[in-house]
């Protein structure tokens, strides 16, 4: 019988992203992870199906969060109005208790190839679920394909300032401030 | 001794693709690919790394076609100029005697994940090397991210359009309508 674990899955994934840091992502192994929580491999998987999935498990998250906000912005709200509720819906992902494992993270991420091919086809495929939802209110291809990339543009800048140590701004005001820095971009290159 | 073997490369790169549309990517062997081509399997190895290559040798010459376009543009060009001239470049990938293998191919990676998160790859990787020769050329961060993204959206659409059985229009020109379409884009998001 699984017993309850307080705290289980938190414990993993410090867990992991400390051994990840410390002997590489390709070094370490789920038994090792559920060694350092304290747990065992089995209460590992029934949390992350693999190793690779402790990086990546807000992928679904968010562009669920992304589509649902877009999908569902008033009739009236502007392409831009809909990519920053898209982001200010993400938010709830980047709260200050886990702000301390995103350098570790984005650290394990740029020591390897194969996790930073993951990490551009989860890129591309928040830009898909984007520009679904903005052919869903009625945008064209091309007009939707743009403004999907201007908002994952904004969201990978705005998590990259965020995750910065020293950053004390909350994850919403940087990314609004990511969209104006864009959008002052797209008219430049409007013209 | 290898024997020098006329058009080896063409008749290779059309079996393969007839033999993937015919039984599927996964199911064709590259012994398969090289006896459709009346070739030999080390002939096929002089040629290709593997029959993924087949379908996505061109990602190296036009990364290098994009990134030195827009290196070497006169230093009065502005982003667009730049991204024009890039894409203008790849139109040497792009002619006529190729035309009728570009449904085959799309037909092909259309059918298969592993395929479509190669080819998701390849347009991050395009992306990355036109933000890399913007920057190289003074653009800010932001400035050469989007505009990367709106070089890489142009040459997609450009292609898919290009593509089509029923085009008779070269590459280049798609390419800058392509450009002008996501420019009056820009101009709506900017505002």
């Amino acid at each position: 019988m699984a017993r309850w674990e307080p705290n289980a899955r938190e414990r993993l994934e410090r867990a992991a992203l400390a051994l990840f840091v410390e002997h590489g992502y390709d070094a370490t192994t789920v038994a090792e992870i559920a060694d350092r929580a304290g747990l065992t491999k089995s209460t590992f998987f029934r949390h992350f199906a693999d190793k690779r999935e402790v990086l990546f498990h807000g992928q679904d998250m968010l562009t669920q969060l992304f589509s649902d906000a877009i999908r569902t912005a008033p009739p009236a709200a502007t392409t831009v109005d809909c990519l920053a509720a898209a982001l200010e819906s993400a938010a709830v992902a980047f709260t200050w208790d886990r702000h301390d494992l995103a350098p570790q993270r984005r650290a394990v991420i740029a020591a390897n190839s194969e996790l930073q091919e993951r990490q551009l086809l989860k890129r591309a495929r928040f830009a898909s679920a984007m520009a679904d939802a903005l052919r869903a209110r009625g945008a064209d291809d091309v007009a939707a394909g743009l403004a999907a990339e201007v908002g994952v543009l904004a969201f990978s800048t705005a998590y990259a300032r965020w995750a910065a140590p020293e950053n004390r701004q909350p994850f919403g005001e940087i990314a609004h401030a990511a969209l104006h820095d864009l959008q002052a971009c797209a008219t430049t290159l409007g013209k």
